[in-house]
């Protein structure tokens, strides 16, 4: 092995009181979908609660990580079953692959090498296909159960829901429905059989994706590949590439080997890069090129930036901040350059066929997204978005997965056009936004200004949340940004889940609130979305391991203790009895005694005033 | 003086690149309405931008600040003159008021003591009772002064305002018939004459309150008073003093002597530490005179949980979190153990007496809010607020200004539920709302699951967010946490303006995002509602200072960045001359061309092919 080769220290171990366990499927009984449950203490009386669970065997005490073999393909077996794919010898890499760096500076090769699978001539292997042809399949199986999240079929909901079609129980059949109709996607290179199946779509959990990569200035590929096991420890349920740097190959094939999520890439990246940065040296050989090499790596989704035309850039003349978008941005200017459509746009039946060979989902990216408010809603991002929505058709005739980009900076009056738009335009194909932010006026907090954004979005329909860290305008996300980007959008998602309904998405606030109620410190630690924090904010006021245990909390003290008073005047009722406590109060008796038992005495009483052995009350 | 008087550090200075600004009255020409100028790099080509400043002299380098002597009163003479109230002596302060503690425990009198004012017999001096007798007071022209933020009366405004009545410019016949329709308060005890005005409504810009306090666990005095300050720095514009542990009166003495900004308070609190904490025996005169000390000490507003009724008390005994309320659970055992209404209902009309001779403004306690989504929107929550919207017409009926607290923990779908049921039953008197949570699962990210619906409730209508830190429900906030908790509901508020089209509020936004677009880094910074943190986080990648106005920042390096590009692409086009341009690449040409000029083009283009000289395009 090489000696470069590095060891990382990867975070792994559960979350606090929490197990993994693994559901099986029933129709295809080798899959193994994994859960985590939280544990609660015995004086609740209550099961442990199961929750959705992105994190890997990298949470699992029974799973050696070794991150230089990567994750176990698991996948593999249920796309040979297939019998639509072939093993090849795969594209030759060239040094250009990674920016041409060259002995010590070259990141180390993977250590495992393995040859890629392709579809058989005239095969699209995609999940949309199968779909069509009316077959369920393992993965299909496999995020119904994972959505379910083990919910019974008559759990609560609530909601408004703007129009989506939410089931009380996901099954296969109506995920492979979804998937038929382009409403979801499950984003699963064949050559990534390491991957734990999730799905994106509207009637579907929303989901958070988070960005990372190496850069031009700074970051490293170890980082990177703690970034990707740190992001999905808390909960991101795909993670996007974007390393614009050298060595982008080796490093991606590490985080792709590691990585139980869905992969995201923007190709045109490493594109730009072989040609040396140059954009308007940019060829349609040079990028099918790059799509061939990421798609045999096993990238589960591209951002493909076909949407900006020619005669769109004009459109972004009058804006505050121009072109946004990185993608957009070298696209405009090659388009310019060479005063024609971009190769994107003409060849984009050509990258379809690439991608139904390997079941890469498209995220169509929004080259012209607002940059700021001013430009939000404008007619160069609405343009962009119709040719989104043909580009979309012409991606689904080819079988073809698809997901489209949103915006970016978006005042929270103008969200619903977006989204009203996004489902018009593209037929309901998931719509995957960046925020949007709601303000531009908090950069150091714009994980904030968009959270808002994210839960509105989320609830009116949005599948797909991509996450902005604190330092979004201002610097590269370290690992804590990254987290507290992962959190905050756990929340909008979660946010977004309780409003449109999701059934049985309540059942961890409620587990919690009871938690809370009941002073039950160390539970409403760990049914939160980052009991490190909880637990070390409780402590910087009352550190001490009594206090876990206290009746009441830092914020008023035993005296002033709302909830308190709530039990005093419950244990009141208990020890006095009902029946005496009524009667000392008189109608103030039914405190918190059971509606039946109020209904019970009500009836009693009248029977009592009606055969003259009571007075009416006053 | 008393050698324990401490002289804390409190933070004082501008904020960068800022300059405070006094604009004078038109009609009361003594009046200084202070704003804060921000000024943008020369090369911007622009004024400074004026904004909301809720600082205080503390931001002023021409005022020494002592806070042994308290701010000017400059409010005074405004309040004499009116010629309706009388200095007396006022009641005795007694060893009650601070909880029984002496000696070395005692936090130290304010050095400064002054006779108290009070209405003359028969007298409303309440801004409500003038603003109904037609008079436009100092404090109305100040708020207008205030709102305008100097804009001009045909300021850009968009937004969607869900039947709100928001003028392009606000003048003080605006705010007298505001105040007198009830819909909007300008909290300011005449006892209080240290107050810079502001105006709470919902045709205002949305205001936003932080809470601090001493409690009986921790925290000390000095902690308070720079909290006070510290927090009003970053954009308080009310703050309530919720202390509930001993030496109350002299430390609430200290803050309200040094706050230009409304100080609210939760007299309950206050009136059980005088019965060692024992709810039953809690007795109307002990509250009257709790009252009538907090009124002397010039408090503007009180919260009275008046709404909780003996009836609705057993409303809350199927919830998850009882009740949350701390007022709200000390009235209900109160009405349970003496099995009667409580004193605040009983004597809201003496209450009302009370207010109206200080003018202390009524901000009505939302005693059963819900403490968990579970609770949200249950009868018990609206059975009070119906009730508050009874009691807020008897104040009305009293010359008493009146604002209506509000949830707590709501999911998205039923926040809209809240603005108008409180619209409706409290006829469009300003609602003042806790968040609401969106969720309940993000302990230590509260300031987040809150700032979400503070938005979007703002947007709905709501005039006053109360902050959340992200300390909530785990701890007392320290100075960190009051400021995260502070920026983060400015930008709830801010969005919530952008949303509404508040005329202007996008200003700021704009030439936040031009900075960013022309690189201006330190622009972007200061424009920011944080400053030091979006400074800080960008230096953590790129600390030298020629980076500051590198034309790239550290997310994509100088060859990947969109907006290096689009200016490189406008660039191209003014070097090459807008016509040559045209000509190379056809149509290319017009990109960045001026719209009137692309105009005139087609004009000429269109002559010229009807007089045969061209050929039409193809």
């Amino acid at each position: 092995m090489n000696v470069n080769v590095p060891n990382p220290k990867i975070t792994t171990g559960s979350l606090p009181a929490s197990r993994k366990i693994y559901i099986k499927g029933k129709t295809f009984p080798n899959i193994r979908v994994p859960m985590r449950e939280i544990a609660v203490h015995p004086t609740a009386g209550e099961l442990p609660l199961p929750v959705y669970d992105s994190s890997g065997v990298y949470t699992d005490p029974d799973v050696n990580v070794d991150i230089r073999k990567g994750l176990a393909t698991l996948r593999r077996e249920w796309i040979i079953a297939r019998g639509d794919v072939e093993e090849y010898e795969g594209r030759e890499i060239i040094d250009a692959d990674n920016g041409f760096v060259k002995g010590d500076r070259l990141t180390p090769e993977f250590p495992v090498s393995f040859k890629p699978l392709r579809a058989k001539d005239g095969k699209a292997v995609t999940q949309l296909a199968y779909a069509r042809a009316g077959v369920v399949t393992p993965e299909m199986e496999y995020v119904a159960i994972r959505e379910n999240q083990l919910r019974e079929a008559n759990t609560q909901r609530d909601g408004y829901d703007w129009g989506a079609n939410i089931p009380d129980l996901v099954t296969p059949e109506f995920v492979r429905d979804e998937i038929a109709r382009g409403r979801a996607i499950i984003p699963v290179n064949i050559n990534h059989p390491e991957i734990e199946p999730m799905i994106i779509g509207r009637n579907f959990l929303v989901k958070i994706n988070a960005n990372m990569g190496t850069s031009a200035v700074t970051s490293s590929m170890e980082e990177e590949v703690d970034k990707l096991v740190w992001s999905i420890r808390w909960g991101a349920d795909t993670v996007m590439d974007l390393s614009t740097g050298r060595n982008i190959h080796n490093t991606r094939e590490w985080i792709v080997r590691n990585s139980p999520v869905p992969i995201g890439t923007v190709p045109i990246y490493q594109a730009l890069e072989k040609v040396n940065g140059v954009a308007e040296d940019l060829t349609w050989e040079v990028f099918r090129d790059t799509l061939i090499e990421q798609a045999e790596q096993g990238v589960d989704y591209f951002t493909i930036h076909a949407g900006v035309r020619l005669h769109m850039i004009p459109m972004t003349v009058n804006r505050v901040t121009g072109i946004v978008s990185r993608g957009g941005s070298i696209m405009a200017k090659w388009c310019l350059h060479h005063h024609k459509e971009s190769f994107l746009y003409e060849h984009f039946e050509d990258i379809c066929d690439i991608c139904r060979k390997y079941d890469v989902s498209f995220s169509l990216g929004d080259g012209l997204r607002p940059g700021s408010l001013a430009d939000a809603n404008d007619e160069a991002q609405f343009a962009e978005l119709e040719t989104l929505g043909e580009l979309t058709k012409i991606a689904w005739a080819k079988d073809c997965q698809v997901m489209i980009e949103g915006p970016g900076h978006v005042a929270m009056h103008k969200i619903k056009e977006n989204m009203d738009k996004q489902l018009e335009c593209c037929d309901e194909a998931p719509f995957y936004t960046l925020g949007p932010l709601t303000t531009d006026i908090a950069p150091g907090y714009d994980h904030i200004t968009s959270g808002i954004g994210a839960a509105m979005i989320g609830w009116f329909g949005c599948a797909l949340l991509c996450y902005v860290t604190p330092k979004e305008h201002l610097g590269l996300p370290n690992r804590d940004d990254v987290k507290v980007g992962v959190i905050t959008y756990k929340i909008a998602a979660h946010a977004a889940d309780l409003a449109k309904g999701m059934p049985g998405a309540q059942r961890r606030d409620d587990a919690l609130s009871r938690a809370r109620f009941e002073f039950r410190w160390e539970d409403q630690f760990n049914l939160s979305l980052d009991p490190e924090t909880a637990r070390s904010f409780h402590d910087e006021t009352l550190p001490k391991e009594a206090h876990k245990v206290a009746h009441f909390c830092s914020m008023c003290g035993p005296k002033f203790c709302s909830m308190k008073i709530s039990h005093d005047i419950r244990a009141v009722a208990q020890k006095d009895g009902m029946e005496a406590m009524a009667e000392k109060f008189k109608k103030g008796g039914d405190l918190y005694m059971p509606l039946d038992k109020i209904e019970a005495m009500k009836k009693a009483d009248a029977a009592k005033i009606a055969d003259g052995s009571k007075e009416p009350a006053e």
